[in-house]
């Protein structure tokens, strides 16, 4: 049997260091090299966090370190998705240039997804499209605990209703609407707190968190009308203190007569 | 400081043991007493791959197993939602007594959760209402990997198109057309291969498995209307085979020029 390198994408978990799975430790474990993708201008806390997370499951090291900064998205010109659709082509060509540089032949390399690799994350198209670009590897993908799952756990509620659908969407889409057919609406990447756009749907709730499962973590929930402003006033004091913010939140209206 | 009963909810991913958080096994581990919920005439080998789970993160056992039979649902007389609003009400007063009786003062008692907590599940507001009627405990929830992510990572795909939206819901619900708003839709608890009402849309891809993550796991994925019969027969062969099913899909239609 000819031993392949392997490629291994692996979620962390959106923060706290517990929430991540048994076969992701291993899997980290077993990593020769881990790949870190760092964003650039990212949120040094975050590079942190995720070192946290590593250096708490892999305490003795002993992994070599792969750094590639992503390439800029480009802000002028096309649409949102043309400019995303470029930056993960040029993601590809830097991520297949890492691979084959750092991943000896029979090695095992670990990417470092934050929070489940399945939302709204592209390493698994990046790496998808490595191996379409004619690399040899084996793929192997980890499931994550993701920010959603971890801030319902915190609020002690569940994405549906009973027997209801759920939406997950961005602070974009929510801009245009609330969206058709379903109650429950979960929100990620909103820069803008969108939600104060729903203010007027009728018996409304939110259930918001921030850097949720970490030292920082702020949760606040409660009809939105209510608390809509404490969120907004939140957001913009952890914010100014830290520099950047991650947050999402469930919006949800009484399901009614459905 | 008093010491109080804590009752944790804890997601136990949806059949790979691999799949469970470090910190749902560490809450299992401290635990005095499992609760055990079985639904009436249960398939014995969901009990069973449940107790694989505890087996292979508890291997010492040490804690007391407490055994509740859910009610079963009426199923005549009122609505779905209604039916189910009902069953949950019964449920919470079993589980009351379940609590009750078996979880001593400073004691900590873990309800094993399929999956996440968060989806499709009424563990969590069953413990609510359990609280509501006045019990004293406090509650912890582990978030879990869902069926729904482990099916993502087996078939390395993400659950949305880029910047695109993602709707979670039930083969009940998708018999009523495909969903508004959304390309990309997440079917659970669908006993009809409802997926047969879709083949006319345009482009449509289906990623499908069942028992993902235990040793039956069987996944198909391609173009709707090319892989739909062979997932009708899989789908039935297992049922018989094994005599029940449990099986989920990602349904996709190209986002187009959104
Ligand atoms: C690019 S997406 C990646 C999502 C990630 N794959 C996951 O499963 O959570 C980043 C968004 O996730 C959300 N997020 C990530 N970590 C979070 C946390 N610890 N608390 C709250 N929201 C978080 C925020 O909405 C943020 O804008
Ligand atoms: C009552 S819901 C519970 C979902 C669970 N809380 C979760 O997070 O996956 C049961 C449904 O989950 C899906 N399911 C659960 N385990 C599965 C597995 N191992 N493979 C495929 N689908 C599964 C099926 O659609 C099934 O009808």
């Amino acid at each position: 049997m000819r031993v392949r390198r392997v490629v291994e994408v692996v979620g962390i978990g959106a923060g706290d260091p517990g929430q991540i799975t048994v076969e992701a430790v291993d899997a980290l474990r077993r990593a020769d090299v881990v790949f870190f993708l760092d964003k650039a201008g990212q949120a040094r806390e975050l590079s942190d966090l995720r070192q946290v997370i590593l250096d708490t499951h892999v305490p003795g090291g002993g992994y070599r370190v792969a750094r590639v900064e992503d390439p800029p998205r480009r802000r002028d010109g096309d649409g949102y998705v043309e400019a995303v659709a470029d930056w993960r082509a040029r993601r590809v060509e830097l991520c297949a240039e890492l691979i084959a540089e750092h991943l000896g032949p029979t090695e095992t390399g670990a990417f470092l997804v934050w929070g489940d690799p399945a939302l709204y994350d592209s390493i698994i198209a990046v790496v998808e499209g490595v191996l379409a670009g004619g690399a040899d590897f084996e793929v192997r993908v980890r499931p994550g605990i993701s920010s959603l799952s971890a801030l319902a756990a915190r609020h002690r509620i569940t994405f549906n209703q009973i027997a209801g659908a759920v939406q997950i969407t961005t602070g974009r889409r929510l801009a245009d609407g609330w969206p058709e057919g379903v109650d429950d609406v979960l929100v990620m990447l909103d820069a803008h707190n969108t939600f104060l756009e729903h203010l007027d749907e009728p018996g409304a709730t939110i259930h918001w968190g921030a850097y949720v499962g970490t030292a920082d973590e702020i949760l606040i929930a409660g009809p939105l009308v209510a608390v809509a402003e404490q969120i907004v006033a939140s957001r913009q004091r952890a914010r100014d203190a830290k520099g950047w913010i991650m947050d999402s939140y469930l919006l949800r209206r009484s399901a009614g007569g459905v």
